[in-house]
């Protein structure tokens, strides 16, 4: 089977993985409508491509908080990587760091912080944070991410509780015994989401400010008002997301919330996106709406499912071959 | 099989209740296209999510015409209870009161007014009511409900004639012989709808009145006029409604009609809208468009289908974490 | 097999007409587009239904030219209907006598106009014309015409040639050698559409003036700009048709057009329409646009191949039914 | 089988085509929206048909660049006709000229220039140029075509590298062994793509002109701006096209983008349009909005395919039935 597109990593997914495990990727909040509606969405955007442009050489690296990456796609935050793949995030962090480009880990992954820098020193890496009841466990972690060298905290801000995700109800999903959530082993019994805090408000973001020097960056703002509300609560970056559709359903699809956002900051931060990223030409209508970089969730996770590493390198260098060429044919 | 939202329940029911039933439940007027747009519509209706509000306390209680109800979803009107449950709207009553919410009982039920009341003593209901020929048979009903103690009379506005639900008609839909309207049992003979009166106008709200100290709440009304005509003529409450789309097909859904009629009553009169109403999320966006509190039909009637007082209380419960969910991540 | 609404007779007509002759009666233009628009257009129009108006009474009749209908929907002029029903055109005329309601025989009938007028005496009929290369033919048709009784005149402008109907050509399409195209039997060979004359202008509306008392409705316009036309050159009446979709595909549906010639002719004559027309519903929508009265085309066919003249009254009657309700529903 | 529409056609040639062939002419970039959106555009532009004109005769000649055609339909630039035909470009020489309207051969023939015109003498070709690195062996291809009587020169001006077309991929599509791109031959080795020059700009149509006293025509033209550089860059002609949907997927469908064009150039230069043009009544569309002319690609294929020069003619004559009658009918 020819491995030419992002939907046939899909499809090797589908197919190999536990149906259980694929369900827990793929889901979306209730009927699934936002999770589609951010693919949807890309395709209702159109180019006005221009021609007989020198397109001989293309430069298509760029920087996020002053990093460089070989182009603009990372990889978004997703949880359970052991689900796909045996080395789990430890695969992903050398397929990320061969690639050059940025990943973050999310709190809830199946290797430690620590596994994932071994695994790939020097890879630009940022850190996925929720805020937990407990305090310290929260300090804790952002303190060993900053103290293993990565260079971003990412601070979810659209997962108060968990979204209603149907088929995980109904596989009554949880993680397989031999797996845990490592990060947080030493710190609290895991996978019980009632440890994260729905109390939390922007003032919080106050209180990150002063565990950590690295910046931080807020994922889920979907609205200018949100967006407003970043940038004065001083962070450095956002990441309009809805969580894969994970969470509330039926709310924007990620590339139509993009433009408010981006308008609304007006170039004080960077805005990345993601969701429904499936395209090389996906990348390119980001951009064009002003967003510096895209991250991909359940792509990676395809890579991953495929052949660990080198599949995710496969995933990632579709992406960037087909982001060139329509860079080129765009004009 | 696991009941995890309420399409679960409509399948059940659609499985196991005979046929005939399962098509009177089911059916809409001509195509069904305006039973079908009332679900379609709220699917129209996107949410503007807002992050990083403190969600971990949240007060989902309402009151509707004064009485607390749990959270703001009610009973709608719906005929025979028997078909799709033995004890029929005694389970209904019985749910509904362990909910802490309303039900409204139909003209049409299989138990009487005196039944309903003694199954669930001291649960909050109004009487539906449809105007006879036989003014004096309507006027015993509603001063019979009154006495009982049903707190508001809920008058049923579009249904001059019955609209043409053609399954039934192929099916020769009529009850089983051991089933009986029996609310009009000792009034005259039953299940001829032609007993309705199709003269009845504006001005027999005042006759209503005269008859009653309740609260009056006109069912039915879907355009601005209609809503200005309600409060001139002194009903206490409206219910934006289509009759789940069984009356006239291809008017209007009633999530998009509810904002015009808001919009015309300037909160003189509470309005309720039922219609579509499948998961909490919908719940949400009827009230952020100016619904007081809304009312399910169909999904009862699933839920009794699947075992009783016991199913009717499943899909409120999944109804009510539904809407809270969707208030903690709408923000 | 309950027939309870049109559709049922179409699926009927579709399982035992011959290939042949379903396949001529349900052929549009090319992709079939027009023709299937026709249907659709009328299912974006939607009502603002009102309630609590005394509907104890309606009375639906209408007239048109000047004659009384017992409902405002007559019987198009089709050709064939020997294809449909061994009696053809004389079922036709005794079952629109029956409903007292108008039919259009077309120049294209299998029955002589004197066979349809023997079959029902004292029926309200018009006759439908095209105007032949052998302009004396046309002449002879319009004078028996009119002396067999026939009070009115439909000249149909859209068929300079006939439209591209695939399936007609894939199946090698004619008449079975034992039926005819009766009226033109004295004149010339027949089924040639060559002889039809692709020169005609306006301007001949004055020569058909000149051979004729009768009335002149024209069939087949859909422009505000022809409507003007129409009227100025003096036609009673207007039938907004584009010939089933079997003419020009992918111009308006019909329903759409009736607006824009309504407000064109601004009551200087009488307009109706033909094409789409399936429940009483959308004879009301039509009404509710400006239309005097509907005709119906294919749905006639389907009740004449289900039972000849007592299919043809039931489909009628199912239409009647339907509008008297739809009217009582709408307010 | 009668070969009644183009679709015929169409559903011949993925029947009898080899699986390799068929993918390679109906490929479309990526998820081939753009090229579906070609056919789909044109179902949205609707007609407003006028009646009773005099349409006994018409004229439905035209010229292009001052050549004279039989109807506004000639032949866009394909590659490969010996995958659809033995005789290859041969056959589709002698069709064009049968029919007397103009072929645009392709650089990408499977047979020679020489060869062409020596099949079909006299006939109205023009020549498709792509330029490559090698600026030498474009100047050599110019300047064969205008010894050999070509009288227009076709500059494709969107394919700075080929765009992406999964199935081309996965089959690892190239040319039989048989089959040369004999232009090429004497030239370079071919059918790499890589030979194409990505840094082509519009200062190249200066160089062009240069090399020869033929028209140039600019071909893949989508926006107003590019419109109007092509203008001031001294271009005869227009072709809006997006290559069939094979270069840059969810740009404009051509059919959109034409009046866009159109308005921008005012007619100083002649604009045509290719890509989803199915039917007479699409041509007639096209000239409505302005085009001269329309250019067939796949069709054309699937004629070969079918019959080859027979076949081709098959085409061109519905075509021109079409357009005729659709003119007729249109009013």
């Amino acid at each position: 089977m020819a491995m030419v597109c992002l939907s046939d990593f899909e499809a090797y997914a589908k197919k190999y993985l536990p149906k259980i495990a694929w369900d827990y990727f793929a889901a979306g909040a209730d009927d699934g409508t936002t999770r589609d509606e951010n693919i949807l969405a890309y395709k209702r955007v159109r180019f006005r491509p221009r021609m007989l442009r020198d397109v001989s050489v293309m430069d298509i690296r760029t920087k996020i908080l002053g990093s460089e990456i070989s182009f603009p796609v990372g990889i978004a935050p997703t949880g359970f990587h052991q689900l796909a793949w045996p080395d789990g995030e430890k695969s992903t962090a050398r397929a990320a760091r061969a690639m050059n480009t940025c990943y973050i880990a999310s709190t809830y992954s199946t290797c430690t912080l620590e596994e994932i820098s071994a695994a790939a020193p020097g890879g630009l890496r940022w850190f996925q944070l929720y805020i937990h009841r407990n305090r310290a466990a929260s300090q804790q972690l952002v303190q060993r991410a900053e103290a293993l060298g990565f260079q971003g905290l990412v601070l979810t801000a659209d997962l108060p509780y968990t979204g209603k995700r149907r088929d995980d109800v109904r596989n009554g999903f949880r993680l397989p015994p031999h797996m845990k959530v490592k990060n947080l082993e030493r710190v609290f019994e895991v996978c019980k989401m009632s440890l994260l805090d729905p109390s939390v408000t922007w003032n919080d973001i106050y209180w990150l400010r002063s565990l950590t020097h690295l910046p931080i960056i807020i994922k889920g703002i979907l609205t200018r008002e949100d967006a407003e509300l970043a940038v004065r609560h001083g962070v450095q970056a956002i990441i309009v997301s809805n969580h894969g559709g994970r969470q509330l359903d039926e709310g924007p699809a990620t590339i139509d919330a993009l433009a408010e956002v981006v308008e609304a900051v007006q170039g004080r931060v960077e805005v990345y996106v993601d969701g429904g990223i499936r395209k090389g030409s996906d990348v390119l209508k980001a951009l064009a709406l002003g967003a510096k970089c895209v991250f991909i969730g359940r792509p990676a996770l395809w890579g991953l499912a495929y052949k660990g590493e080198e599949g995710l390198r496969d995933v990632l260098r579709i992406l960037q071959d087909e982001f060139r060429l329509s860079m080129a044919l765009a004009g």
